[in-house]
């Protein structure tokens, strides 16, 4: 599977200087030349990509997760995480599914890859893993602590919606599908087929 | 027109360190209590609030905004801007509907106020803004380039689902109302009413 990154809107520029080094975000500043001639300083933010995993059981149940994390409210999602140094896109997907829920799987597609927030430098890869299946147990860091709930495809579509639904990267590609038929029986064997 | 900043589901704690002060980020740090007792550095940013208009022609017609900004792909989507120091986000947005198109408006009404980003302390106020009069010409910045383009509200709700539209943070009511009959007509009576 070849992923490529998808180039943001308003890159960053190679004499960009990085003027902040910090635990998730780093800062970079440039002197961009505007349209008078003039120079004005310009900022862009760069961090981890992360990645969101579409998982689906040998019965056809996509694994939900019910999420709480320090200082934040709890919320409903993906199992997904962070793209560590040196990790591709994929691998970092195979061991967030493999940490967050004990599940693995042989059969992965790239669903989505998408540069969300234009003056942060940052890839959200989503994406589908068929066919898991239980392999070990959870092993959550002590800023996690993570349910997980097995839901149908309709189940699935209703629940992203709703607020406590956190991921919001992928609601537009439902959103779609829900207002054509076509697509969303295109989305559902796409998932779950 | 009372207006209530929405909460971030993750706020920055009280006690949490400014590190970095940007041009428009400040970055802040705080020890995070975990689960099982440990800490761990926890890092989130803060940004200039911002508004965006849907602006509203004596004759019905939404202002839309075809942009060009140094080093950025060109895009279409609402007049708006950030909340200057000392500004109320109402008076952000009158200020930047009348720079940024020179219309101008007394008839002013919160559409919706969210924070899109969760590691971003930062509020994006939408406002519709009816019975527009073109009072003046545009003011605009050396980094802005800004056409109008008048369009029907029917116009208005394909045009906000191209990939040329940037104002995401609207996307999520309209698609909405795409999948209610009901919710539309509400919609296009609150906007264009």
């Amino acid at each position: 599977m070849e992923i490529k990154r998808p180039l943001s809107k308003q890159p960053i520029p190679p004499d960009a200087k990085k003027v902040f080094h910090g635990v998730i975000f780093d800062v970079y500043q440039w002197q961009q030349k505007l349209f008078d001639g003039s120079y004005q300083m310009f900022e862009k933010l760069k961090r981890p990509d992360t990645v969101l995993i579409l998982a689906v059981t040998e019965d056809r149940k996509i694994i939900s997760s019910y999420q709480e994390q320090p200082g934040k409210e709890s919320f409903r999602g993906l199992v997904g995480g962070r793209v560590d140094e040196g990790e591709t896109p994929l691998e970092a997907a195979k061991r967030e599914l493999r940490e967050e829920s004990g599940y693995e799987s042989d059969d992965w597609t790239l669903f989505d890859a998408i540069q969300p927030v234009s003056k942060i430098d940052w890839t959200v890869y989503t994406f589908v893993a068929k066919k898991c299946k239980k392999t070990g147990d959870q092993e959550l860091e002590a800023g996690e602590k993570i349910k997980l709930e097995l839901v149908t495809f309709e189940e699935f579509t209703d629940l992203i919606f709703t607020r406590e639904f956190g991921d919001a990267e992928i609601k537009t590609k439902f959103l779609e599908a829900k207002l054509d038929p076509a697509k969303m029986a295109e989305l559902k064997k796409l998932i779950i087929g």
